[in-house]
This record gives C-alpha cells, sequence and structure tokens, in this order.
C-alpha cells in the first residue's frame, strides 16, 4: 500500500476522470467490437470460412488477423495509457500494459501476413505486387521498428532521460502514422477484396452491389469512424496522462522496491 | 504602415523564425510537385491521357484532380497558416489565403467528381458500389461541410468568439481528419484502377508487376510519405501561429479601417 502511494502523484489523489472520455472510449470500445464481429462474419460467412491449409480459406485470417490487430487492438492499446482511472496508478503498470498489448497487436498482424504469403505460396500468386500490399507491408514493418524503439527507450534502462523526453513526441507521432497507415491498409484490403472475390466469381458482380459489397463496406466505413474517434481522444492535450516524477525504469522496479 | 504595425504583436517583431520548419515544408512542397508530376504522367501516358467526352480518357482527369486538389493543395493549404515568416503579418490575410487556396482545392476535388460520375453515365457503369466510392464521397462531403463551417465561424461575423475558440480545435482535427481520409481514398483509388486498367485489357497482368504498376504504386508511396511529413508539422505546437489579439472578422476589416 505504502508502494503503491509512493506512485500517486499529489494533484491525481483527488481527481475526477473527465466523463467525456468514458464516452468517447465507449464508443471507441463499442466500434472496435464491431469491426472485430463484422469481418470475422464476412470471412467465416461470405467468404466461405477458415482453414490453415494454403487454400482460399487459409487466405480469409488475414482481414481477421489485420482488423483485429493492426486497426482495433492496436488503437486500444495506444488510448488505454489515457484512461483517467488509470493516472493515480504506478505510470511502469501501464507502460506495461500499453507495450504487452501492443505486441500482442504486432503477433496477430505478423499471423494475418504470414496467412497471406503462405496462401500466395500454395496458390502460385506472386507476392507482395499491389498498393495495398506495399503501404500494408510498410505499415507493419514500421510497427515493428515503433515497438522496439519503444521498448529499448522506454522500457529498457538503456536510454538517458534526455533522450526519452525528446524521443516522446516523435514516439506519438510515429505511432498516429502507424494507424493512419493501417487503416489505409484496411480500406485498400478490403477494395481489393471484393473486386477478386465478386468480379472473379459466378457471384453477382461488385458494381451491382450484392449483400455481401454491401455488408463489407459497411465494415469499411466503421473501421474509418473507429479510427477518427480514436484520433479525436489522442488529439486532445487533456486527456494526455500528466506526467509523473516515478521511476524512468520499470523494468527494473524489481530491484529497486 | 501604420494600419499594418497595429497588427504586429510585440513579441513577434524581432522572432526569428524556426529554420527547421523550413526544412520540412520545403520537403513537403517538393513531395507534392512530385505527386503531382507523377499522376499526371500516369494519366497521361500510361492510362492513354485526357479528353471531356465521356470516354476512359476523361476518367483520367478523375486522378490527376484528386490527387492535386483533395492531397497535395489541401495539404498546403492546411500548413501554410503556420509558415513562421507570416506570424508578423496581419492574421486576417492569411485566414483569406488560407480559405481561398481551400475553396481552390475544393472545387478540384468536386471537378474531380464531376468527371468520373460523367465517365460512369456515358459507359453505363453503376455510380458508388465500391468501398474507394464510398469513403471519397464521404471525404469530400467533410471537406465541404468542413469549408462552410470555417467561413461561417472564422470569416463572416455571425459567431461570437467564444464558438470560435471552442470551434478551434474541432476544425484543426476535422481538418486532419479529412487530410488522412483524402489519403486512404487516393491509396485505395489508385488500387483499384489498377486492377481494372492492368488486369482488365491486354495489358501484361497487375500480379507480374509491369513498369506501369511500379510506376503508379510508387505514386501511392509518394502520396504517404508526403501526408506522413505534413501529419508532422501539423503535430508540432511549437510550428502553431501564435494567438494574436487583431479583429475577428477579417470580412469587415474593410468597414473598419
Amino acid at each position: 500500500m505504502c508502494h503503491r502511494l509512493f506512485y500517486l502523484h499529489p494533484h491525481l489523489v483527488n481527481m475526477r476522470p473527465p466523463e467525456s472520455f468514458y464516452w468517447s472510449f465507449s464508443l471507441c470500445l463499442g466500434l472496435g467490437l464491431l469491426c472485430v464481429l463484422f469481418v470475422s462474419c464476412w470471412s467465416g460467412v461470405w467468404l466461405g470460412g477458415f482453414a490453415w491449409d494454403g487454400s482460399d480459406l487459409q487466405f480469409n485470417w488475414h482481414p481477421v488477423f489485420m482488423v483485429s490487430g493492426l486497426v482495433v487492438l492496436y488503437g486500444i492499446s495506444a488510448v488505454v495509457y489515457r484512461v483517467p482511472s488509470t493516472w493515480g496508478q504506478r505510470k511502469s503498470t501501464w507502460k506495461l500494459v500499453h507495450g504487452g498489448l501492443m505486441l500482442l497487436a504486432l503477433l496477430l498482424s505478423v499471423l494475418g501476413l504470414y496467412a497471406v504469403f503462405d496462401f500466395h505460396r500454395a496458390a502460385s500468386i506472386p507476392h507482395l505486387y499491389s498498393l495495398h500490399s506495399w503501404v500494408g507491408l510498410c505499415t507493419v514493418g514500421l510497427f515493428a521498428f515503433q515497438w522496439v524503439l519503444g521498448l529499448a527507450s522506454f522500457l529498457l534502462p538503456c536510454s538517458p532521460l534526455w533522450f526519452r523526453s525528446r524521443l516522446k513526441p516523435v514516439h506519438i507521432w510515429l505511432g498516429t502514422m502507424v494507424l493512419i497507415l493501417s487503416l489505409t491498409s484496411c480500406i485498400s484490403g478490403i477494395n481489393e477484396k471484393l473486386i477478386f472475390s465478386l468480379d472473379g466469381s459466378t457471384k453477382e458482380s461488385y458494381n451491382s452491389l450484392p449483400l455481401e459489397a454491401k455488408f463489407a463496406n459497411f465494415l469499411g466505413i466503421l473501421i474509418v469512424v473507429f479510427g477518427m474517434v480514436l484520433l479525436r481522444i489522442l488529439s486532445k492535450e487533456e486527456w494526455r496522462r500528466p506526467e509523473t516524477d516515478e521511476s524512468a525504469y520499470p523494468l527494473l522496479d524489481g530491484h529497486r522496491s
């Protein structure tokens, strides 16, 4: 208890969290959940379900993992740090939650990439020819770079404090860029898959706007709205976690406490 | 001269503009110019050139107007307000420059939409079926709404000062959202056009990555990098034009002075 109080910044103890944050955060969670449900339903029902055998059904994991990991889990991990009720708690704990959720999002994204590469290999389709794949690969590459840089700079004790404070705005900007690129990748990917899936089959063509097209287009709009609400939360200065003077080296806290 | 000095905020008179802004702004201008050159070259050479007769050649204006208006001119207009050498000049002048350039960007975007709608009508292709078209139309609609709201709130004397100060962060956020949506629309649009143009013709298929595909994919990457540099400029607090206490009603300045 004494240990926990050590980390409570005096002005935070009686602070009431802004209610408007919780409205936006709940909206974000609700939209994120809808995105995961919609993409799972699209892949699971209209695209034929799932398998891990190099067939079209293996490809179907790709949109599910990318939307769930690279957009929804990534987005939630980016704002979880700003939940006002956590401001009075140890910053190091929330650094680990932020970094841990981001790692899970990164693993899902890599698994999503593996699903599509494996499908291409089995079907002898060339890798990385479309603009969607170029932007998507840059997004995951930038995300991996950002995660490793974040770990080395903000969690491990190998970087000086002046470097952390200089890097923080770059970390926030680069994180926002990954989110924007992930939205761009998802929208171009859903559009591309609908063209291939509807126009390259015996289904109704994309331009006749069958129910599948309306459903997946609506998924795209949901993703865009999710991103907009998330970026609104990130843009609000008053919703940033206030700076506290606790340990800068959370991974060494065990030795220090 | 006396009139001009009235608008000079005391702390700005001897202020030296940050050089790093000009590096980023020049990079932005250079990338924007490259985007316009690349999209003009793609439409003008690989897609067959331009016409205004309902044919494929009328469609070719669509990417040129959207990239030039909705991305490049829109982006430059968003940051022109932040050029440090203008901070000592009348804010009202730069409000008009910002609004005027935005109007030009909006007109180019509407012309770009007209080109594709007219092409669809002549070729009996249904309108607005793809996710690209849904996101693109939302983008231009949001841009038009933002422009009218900006005009009514920041240029015309019909809104009180408290409303302006409350609206300003929303105006900045909404403007950033339009930019992000315009990037998303352009990337999904270039991807879609490459699939239709290469896979639906006697040209080499998209997945064999012919020179046209490499060129247009590279245009997409240029657009993404342009957007990232622009968003970096917009994210820097120290590059925001400082608040001054001049007239809030620039369109009435003629009557007041």
